[in-house]
């Protein structure tokens, strides 16, 4: 973490979202505006994953936002579980309803319902569909991007013919998950299992990929479930099976959210504010030109030649035409985080040069132009994979292994504390008990985050009790 | 009109869309479920505006759904307009709220109050932003897509300096609405100017354009707002103009919504199902095997092959490889609308050939396969101006300029029910009073449309009391 980060991480980011212009607070409770570049953020998530559907024929569909209170009855774990936040529709005008009207947290009540109208036969499986939507939680302590009342998210959600067939896609989507994460935003992402305090409302599993922030604390970036039949249950979806009988759907649920823009500048950004992997960046290239380039003509011509041909190989390129001084211009594009910047002066175009500087490197070289295109092509894709494999080196300074007691995670955090480190993620092993699990949170206030899948190493007892651990569990301080 | 729409317009309709699969009914009032062939449509829609919106530099963001109860009441006759519709957000959890939020109708409020923090200076103008999102409006009477609780728009909203730069801007959205609408979706359109009793609530002008549906029906397509300065003054947006003085600013919004899907069927639809335009339809072109193609795979294999040449080139394709039989598939498929079907057996693997028919036309033809990807593109270009000047070829027969009286008005629509024709769209001189305009829709169920900007003829006389026209207008009955 840089000097400003280790102060006052929270501080940090909500300065520097703000300053770099990706939202605003607006004046309804938990919620923000997503500004331009903070929206475009989303969008390219939204494209890069469009792309993952089409190749699994997965088509987007849309769903009323409104959900019948009887309808959320329908399955007791989730009605129990979503609750206390959901927000409700009594009133249009100045009538009461006669039913109430949730407003979605999410779909599966409301989908569960059409499945069992689309499906009659194993021919009409597997059923694969996928919402773009806003969804509402109205949680107790919200920040932005990483919990809002409202937020927008992505929800898919199968039925198949048998349970294979959907722990299939329930597996699918995370590894798509962690691969857009991976490679799209540049954050390297734990794959695991939720404990079951920690699962769906009415999921029999729930994997997640988790990310690790700089401050060491976690972000549940993407979450794949398992519902078995219990959804097909409540709303009835049958299907005639190959062997000619009545049977419930096996169905599956999966969902990443505009939380992923917070995580993205948590991970990424530095004492100067964003730094935002290329292939997500609204300005991929920003072209500035210096000295005294007003009286030149020339040189803005030459920037404006420079913008075509890089928009013409799919680069998103601006040019910053104001009267701001070079350094002001340099700051505000470091603030917000645009991957290559280039200077370009009466010297350079003398030169046939221009100077590059990327935002997460410190020096600056001078290229020159001719083949430039190629240049900064090959930069920008050099400079996603750095971020990703710094990103991994964090990750690793900040994993531990060797705890074993309670004592010694408190003594670990008080460590940390003191010497101005962040405390990370810590494996420990788990009786697979509900009570262990509280205690930690008590205690410490980690949480489990997940079983991972492959543990770099196994646990062999429970960190609260000694026992024999069931489980090798990742446990974080949590977003 | 086809026999079956002349019979019963929305009931040829309601059952078009759900055979061809585009929506289903759903639980909530008033609200359907967006199907993937009916969403993709908006999805092309969606993609093609985007693409106008980035020529004109206007980003897409996203604001909070709800609206407190003290914003909508800022701007009186915004409120008094929507009001009525209005569903509201009361409490939470078991917990009422103190201030209710209404589900957005549309987001000038909340929008208005964010320029208001955003602009100060003139050199922050023009400010221009869009937003893709669900809006909500509970009206008495819905049908699918056409009018539903709550529906998929965008929104623009943007503020300028002065008058000028704004209707600029009011006049240059209706005209890539028109522009969309016509060479998208191949509906030719009205433009024109709202009459001030059809005004947005809150608008000093409105334009829309309008389209005429098979059955001589009007459906605003479009429409896009001059605001004014009354948004502004509601929510305080002020600027340093190029005086040094502090002055409003002026604003404008313009909207398209979902309901475009509705009137894309209603115009194109016909005996068979669906028409749909080659540059929307989901579908662009089906390939089906016929003859004993299962005994012979080389004919789905060559049908592979061609399907991957024609995805290359862009072309959306799919091939109809269910047990179902042809004639079935060629049913389905007209159903569906899909522009362009092949049909492929093994004399036509012997001849190296294919049949082709296109949704439109009734004769099927041979065409050789060397080559055949530039043709099939080529017959999908003509299709989609072939489908819009058939609507021009429709809309003028179904268009009557010389009523001059409610008498003949009357007459003219009786003589057309005898007929079993369309009223359609009559062109009338009007005394710009409300009285008369109200007096049209009692007696006659016809609303104005609009006061197009080059009438046809320049009508003199209103029609109801013969008194001297202020404005020609177009009146229709309209969804």
């Amino acid at each position: 973490m840089t000097e400003l980060q280790k102060e006052d991480f929270s501080k940090w980011y909500l300065q520097t979202i703000q300053k770099a212009d990706l939202m605003d607070y607006s004046p309804v409770r938990g919620c923000i505006v997503f500004k331009p570049d903070g929206f475009e953020l989303w969008e390219h998530i939204q494209e890069d994953f469009n792309k993952w559907l089409r190749t699994q024929d997965i088509r987007n569909v849309y769903f009323p936002m409104l959900i019948p209170k009887h309808f959320l009855e329908k399955e007791e774990e989730h009605v129990e579980g979503f609750a206390p936040e959901l927000p409700w529709l009594t009133k249009v005008g100045d009538e009461e309803l006669e039913e109430p009207y949730a407003l979605r947290p999410t779909s599966e009540t409301l989908i569960g319902d059409a499945f069992s109208n689309w499906v009659n036969s194993y021919r009409d499986l597997p059923l694969e569909i996928n919402q773009w939507a806003n969804v509402f939680r109205w949680e107790k302590k919200t920040m932005p991007f990483l919990r809002t009342s409202e937020f927008l998210w992505q929800e898919g959600h199968t039925a198949h013919e048998n349970e294979e067939n959907a722990r299939e896609r329930t597996m699918s989507a995370l590894e798509a998950y962690a691969d857009l994460i991976e490679n799209t935003l540049a954050i390297p992402v734990y794959r695991g299992q939720k404990t079951p305090s920690e699962r769906f409302a009415g999921a029999v599993d729930t994997y997640s990929v988790e990310a690790m922030m700089r401050d060491g604390k976690a972000v549940q970036a993407g979450t794949s479930h398992y519902l078995g039949q219990n959804f097909a249950e409540a709303f009835d979806i049958k299907f005639l099976n190959r062997n000619n009988e009545h049977e419930h759907v096996y169905t599956t649920s999966w969902g990443i959210s505009t939380r992923l823009i917070g995580s993205l500048i948590m991970v990424h950004g530095d004492e100067q504010g964003l730094v935002l992997p290329p292939k997500v960046a609204p300005t991929q290239v920003i072209l500035i030109p210096v000295g005294p380039w007003q009286k030149n003509p020339a040189i803005l011509d030459r920037l404006k030649e420079l913008k075509a041909s890089l928009t013409e190989k799919g680069l998103r390129v601006r040019i910053d035409e104001t009267d701001n001084t070079p350094g002001f211009k340099f700051n505000e594009w470091e603030l917000k985080g645009a991957p290559l910047r280039i200077e370009f002066g009466p010297r350079d175009l003398e030169n046939n040069q221009v100077v590059v500087k990327m935002r997460d490197l410190d020096e600056k070289v001078s290229v020159s132009l001719d083949g430039i295109e190629g240049y900064i092509e090959e930069q920008l894709d050099v400079m996603q994979k750095r971020l990703y494999e710094s990103a991994l080196v964090r990750y690793k300074e900040n994993e531990h292994y060797d705890i074993d007691t309670l004592d010694e995670l408190k003594a670990h955090i008080a460590k940390s504390k003191e010497a101005g480190e962040v405390p990370g993620f810590i494996l420990i092993g788990w009786d697979g008990t509900e009570e262990t699990e509280a205690k930690i949170k008590e205690e410490t206030g980690f949480t489990t985050r997940n079983i991972p899948f492959s543990p770099p190493v196994e646990k062999k007892v429970d960190i609260v009790n000694g026992k024999p651990a069931k489980h090798t569990v990742w446990i974080a301080r949590a977003y």
